[in-house]
């Protein structure tokens, strides 16, 4: 492409409407732009990195055996009241009426509609196991959508959706998919990471997610130095800190601990370490027609509560939250910031988290203002608490894997697969014949990608004070040609002129910087845009038979022989 | 792709919610199904036809120098508001609210989005001319939609738009979609007329469609048999059919024809010819806080009214109806039947068709019920009329090109290309500096194509009793290979695998019927499925080392040699 011809312009200046560096280079290289709250139209440089991620993707689903189907956008309400799923949702769907008052909505996934064509179309075991992917564009009405494309309210998602008879194949059909998706990130060159989402402790459902590493990434994970386990924080398991519980040796005293109601002040003037002390998170579950339940559960000092692992507990996996000051005065007799599991004014429920239950001689709150507990212990002046895994995990902690310690990593979630199950089978009574006859439900696995948001997330990934530094395979153009003062040299825009005619031939895309503009111009808008390969043809290089060649990554130039120009840049692509 | 993995079916009896031959077989041979009215899920047979419409079109109009973007499906209400089009649309519009109750749509079209993204982004003549396009989801929410993808509410459509610095460089640009347009539809193979769509008499604005040829489709064409002048019957220009005007031979006289209202009636009461007659049609337009205006048109018996060219009639232009009984009465002293340009009873607008002006010695109502006169004659009896093209052509018709005599065939509109001129900048404002410097409003043309709608209308014409006969750029696959008694024939079995992956290897998409099938379903499949060229591996002819081939198109199978099946296939295909 000549960028003379090209209509749309960089930006110098960084638009104040943009938090991160992803949006910011997107709309300064002209990739997208904003239409309203949400919603981006992606310009002919954008598109073509897009459209080059579909192409990927595409093809890895196919040699995996998927089969691309077209579902609508706009779906009717029926199959969502049908699954329940119409209430369920919430104000994420946008809903509309059609002219004859007709409900529908704009499709924010579609589990729905590909059970319902599997209903009609897949009557046999036979016609299974089957895998259906589209790439399409959906809509969630976020309440706040930002960072651009990243979280935009319309985006393109491929979403695949595949359909077992037992849960042997779906286990199957899901392998293949993680494969897929391995290889698809691989071949964009992105450094990325699989990550658990789901303990699977209780639900049983498995569920993994693909994640870009980037610095400014939204989701906090948990990688082990020593294999290859890796989870989001949110869901990673804490291993008990201490081997085994030590035998007590301080007697229970009740202590003054005057105006300190965190652990870190109380740690503090007690000259105890922070390690020493028991947090207590009171947690409240709501049940109709009877008063609210009372929760206590308790943390080390220096730990955070992870609330998805507090909403496994059995008990309070139907809802759960903190309680108020009220119902802590009423319970615990006490104000908070001195609370603990002994002595209650009334019942609670205690639990203790898998390195608290391990402690002995620790500190905890007395229910009582200004004063705490030290050289409490279980079992002796407690009884045995119920235990669970309730704490975020930290950079050092042991993999739960058994193998190395967890380092924190950011990612940005760009894929997500998932054995789903008979849930929408079910929900939409699809069954099927088994070999015996039997209508069966069969199982579900869904697995999507983020197609708009691979492409943010590659620029968080890969990018410079300059600009954006495109891993090849997602580069709109392979090459940038920037001639220097064509405009005074009839040499030098012949030659590149000729460069460009034998690139394109050969298959190598090219844009070209043919504009009337100064080199310095063409130089900071090759870098802004991320074009892997320049190749620069000037009037002093040529009269050495000479052209100049950088890669985006690197800092210096180097020179190259004119006559040799194809099979030089050759050798620099990377297929 | 081997049939035995693939989980959609054949359907052998026709769906009786179908009404044309192309929705049909679409839902026969499985390209399509139906999730609500006008909305329908693309299953990967269809998808593959569809995604080669898209291929062509993408790939001419990169050839012609349009750039791809990709604009939202969903649009804020208020750039619809700034174009006035917001109230204009009607309920064709699928209007929504998001979650904070502001007005958006699915976008029905984009003018309003591009030429906003233009304002913005361009801002020199030196940016123009520019083509953007985009192939993407459109809704248009029908009152009754029907046909299938033919006429369904979502659908896909290629969307361009240019924007030129004057009416000669739109020209240009319009000339140049024309000519992409022609090379799209040669290479689908299909048979397709450009049609004028626009008289072009008044408004000045050039365009064109371009329709598919099918004897089902929906429009009427009037095509020239000696030249390439074509219209819409809509729009086709009418001449006279009088080279002049006949001296007057009768008196007038005013002829009792009881009960004879209808121009038939009365020219066989009176045993003259239909061409004698002339037919009164009454119309109304109605003006805010003024009577309705009453016109009366004046064409000849055998004749029909074309209701579009009424309507470029000044005076009737903002909009008309037919007169109400009452309106008649009053204006005509009589009830409909006999009405006549003679004594009405208040003044009335007089406008004769072309072919009536020159008429003499004609037949026409005398507005007195049970009467007509005879012998009537312009300039003698009655004032020289005002003359306009008011009738629809019929074949047979002279050309208005001056060349060769009308036809009138049936098309399927496909694509449409337009002169918008400066309706749209100028309504949103879109200006940009030209070589003076001062601010003017770029002109704009628009090209569409119903990428979904090319599918259907294809079938509509190649198709036989036994179902799709595509032309090869549009099949989903080119070859299909139906092996015999597999099950039975380790031989048919291996040479048929080999086979397969000899052809996929060498790029020729097969689709390999591996049912464990009679022969009869594979071949009745087969042919719904439109497949071009098929190849059959059977014991017999494994004998003597030969297999049997077939075009779709073909009556007689013929052999060829199993040992040069991949020439032999090559050779077949047209590419």
């Amino acid at each position: 492409m000549k960028l003379s011809q090209y209509p749309f312009n960089t930006v110098r200046e960084t638009p104040a409407e943009a938090e991160i560096v992803s949006h910011q280079l997107m709309l300064r290289a002209g990739l997208i732009r904003r239409l309203s709250s949400g919603l981006y139209s992606w310009l002919p440089l954008g598109l073509r990195t897009l459209r080059k991620v579909e192409a990927v993707v595409r093809e890895e689903m196919n040699r995996a055996g998927a089969m691309e189907l077209l579902m609508p956008a706009v779906q009717p309400a029926e199959l969502w009241q049908e699954s329940g799923r119409w209430e369920e949702f919430g104000p994420l769907m946008l809903r509309l009426k059609d002219r004859h008052q007709r409900d529908f909505l704009v499709g924010p996934t579609h589990e729905e509609v590909i059970t319902d064509i599997a209903r009609r179309e897949i009557k046999s075991y036979r016609q299974l196991p089957v895998n259906l992917y589209q790439i399409q564009t959906k809509f969630r009405d976020e309440v706040r959508p930002r960072f651009g494309v990243m979280r935009a309210r319309e985006f393109i998602m491929k979403d695949a959706y595949s359909f077992h008879m037992d849960e042997t194949s779906l286990g199957e059909g899901y392998r293949v998919m993680y494969e897929a998706y391995s290889r698809i990130f691989t071949r964009l060159q992105l450094k990325f990471r699989a990550v658990q989402a789901d303990a699977g402790a209780i639900g049983g459902d498995v569920s993994q997610e693909f994640h870009v590493l980037a610095d400014s990434g939204e989701d906090a994970l948990a990688v082990s130095d020593g294999d290859d386990y890796a989870a989001n924080v949110e869901r990673a398991e804490a291993l008990p800190l201490l081997k085994e519980r030590a035998a007590p040796k301080e007697p229970l005293t009740r202590t003054a601990t005057p105006g300190k109601a965190r652990c870190e002040d109380v740690a503090e003037l007690l000259r105890l370490p922070l390690e020493r002390t028991v947090k207590s998170i009171v947690l409240a579950a709501d049940k109709k027609g009877s008063p609210a339940q009372i929760w206590l559960l308790l943390i080390r000092g220096d730990h955070e509560l992870n609330e998805a692992k507090a909403g496994k507990i059995e008990g309070l996996g139907q809802g759960f939250r903190f309680a108020s000051e009220a119902e802590i005065r009423e319970f615990f007799g006490c104000e908070p910031g001195y609370l603990g599991p002994l002595k209650t004014h009334k019942p609670v429920h205690v639990v203790a988290d898998r390195t608290v239950a391990r402690m002995s001689d620790f500190v905890c709150g007395a229910n009582e203002k200004d004063f705490h507990y030290t050289g409490v212990n279980w079992d002796r002046d407690l009884p045995e608490p119920v235990v669970a895994d309730l704490r975020k995990v930290v950079a050092g902690d042991a993999s739960p894997s058994g193998k190395g310690r967890l380092n924190i990593v950011r990612g940005i979630e760009v894929g997500h697969v998932f054995q789903l199950g008979q849930k929408y089978t079910r929900a939409l009574n699809a069954t099927v014949l088994d070999e015996g006859g039997r209508a069966v439900f069969p199982y579900m696995g869904c697995y999507g990608i983020g197609v708009t948001r691979v492409v943010a997330a590659a620029i968080e990934q890969n990018h410079d004070e300059r600009g954006i530094i495109w891993p090849e395979p997602l580069a709109p153009f392979h090459v940038v040609l920037v001639p220097i003062n064509a405009q005074k040299s009839q040499r030098v825009r012949e030659t590149a002129d000729r460069l460009y005619e034998t690139f394109n031939a050969a298959g190598i895309e090219t844009l070209y910087d043919d504009r009337d503009a100064r080199p310095g111009v063409k130089f900071a808008d090759a870098e802004l845009l991320g074009i892997p390969h320049r190749v620069v043809v000037g009037e002093r290089g040529l009269d050495a038979g000479a052209l100049e060649y950088r890669s985006r990554r690197d800092t210096e130039s180097q020179e190259f022989p004119l006559n040799d120009a194809l099979s030089f840049i050759r050798s620099r692509l990377s297929r």
